[in-house]
């Protein structure tokens, strides 16, 4: 397998990140590329849920993964060990990624031949909710153990995200969380969330969020 | 019980984070008062390991908490409900505090009468770290579930801490997190970096935590 490629992210030139955003996602739409954003606080599994979901969609679609991290090239180098197609964006401290820095990444992929291209935004609930990546759809991560208020405390990750993905539902027994109060508390922030239950290690519910993001791509394309 | 006090924090109007943040440890000194900063991803446990702490301590010192979001009361109101002075201080978006904020919330305490104040910083692993919040000592939490690869991730909140707490380690036999390796990666970043294994729902570990804390005061105060 050839070097693992390492992109050291620029901060962007573009004074409205929103009307960027919006170029590139038109962009995509013609490229008929699908971008999803995914989000969470670090921990919650960004990663194995999505090696769980490139093996469910194994020759459904032409996938390709993003990893941004402040450092360390782990997670890249997981999905490559995995099969994935997989580049690292590194954004030298900065909390979160943009629509150019996004740009950078899709840059060293050849989005022409992607069906669907996932970045796996900076672990954290705060920040990367605040800047439009360019993407088609926003999803984020909730796992079991970080509790069923976070919805309550970082309101705007719920307001902009599409999909709610509650992960880790395997240790249920061992922790006080409730999935309806959770559920309860997304929708309070965005009453047209939608949500799926799973767990990456265990692989319940990967099959209903390959189904979510079969449609999405479908939807895109059309 | 009277009504919970709300701070909506206000933007700092100084420039020279750093300065400031010296003049509060000064400050602070002076008064002798302890102020330990908490910093960890959302959901790690820093308001359950709090409410242990607080316990732990009890008779020993006078402590007060400050509960930063950037929203919601639910960590102040735990606090309060368990008989610890708390504030909740709202960030207003913001990702973090630095030390103008922090001493926002001071002024609400009476910090003369206060032996040890404990800053919950907002949820985040990358943006906190960034500030120096006029704090004595820094102390972050990583949980079990989040996997023992964050020290690699999240460089500069290794290196901005003295205390990594390792928490829900009850919950250890459900999943794949090495406590050597975890404490390996920490000491990468930060070779002097001191170590305490707890379970902040079982109380393993939380003597050994509260003595810590008393060893900082007591030592701040001469």
């Amino acid at each position: 397998m050839d070097e693992l490629k390492i992109i050291e992210l620029k901060e962007s030139v573009f004074a409205d990140n929103d009307r960027d955003a919006a170029r590139l996602r038109a962009q995509l739409k013609g490229e008929k590329t699908f971008l999803l954003n995914l989000m969470s606080a670090p921990g919650s599994g960004k990663t194995s849920t999505l090696l769980a979901l490139a093996r469910e969609l194994r020759g459904e679609v032409r996938m390709a993964v993003m990893e941004a991290d402040i450092d360390a090239t782990v997670d890249a180098r997981a999905m490559r060990n995995a099969g994935v197609e997989s580049i690292q964006l590194h954004t030298g401290g900065m909390c979160h990624l943009d629509a150019d820095m996004t740009r950078q990444g899709l840059r060293e992929l050849d989005t022409a031949d992607l069906d669907l291209v996932v970045l796996e935004n900076v672990g954290n609930l705060v920040c990367p909710a605040e800047f439009d990546t360019g993407a088609a759809k926003n999803m984020t991560i909730l796992s079991v153990p970080e509790g069923h208020d976070k919805p309550l405390k970082y309101p705007l990750m719920y307001e902009t995200c599409q999909l709610l993905v509650i992960n880790k539902i395997d240790v249920l027994p061992y922790f006080d969380f409730d999935v309806d109060q959770a559920v309860e508390y997304a929708r309070m922030r965005n009453p047209d969330i939608e949500v799926i239950v799973i767990s990456a290690k265990t692989g319940e519910g990967i099959p209903k969020l390959a189904e979510w993001i079969l449609k999405q791509v479908k939807e895109w394309n059309t």
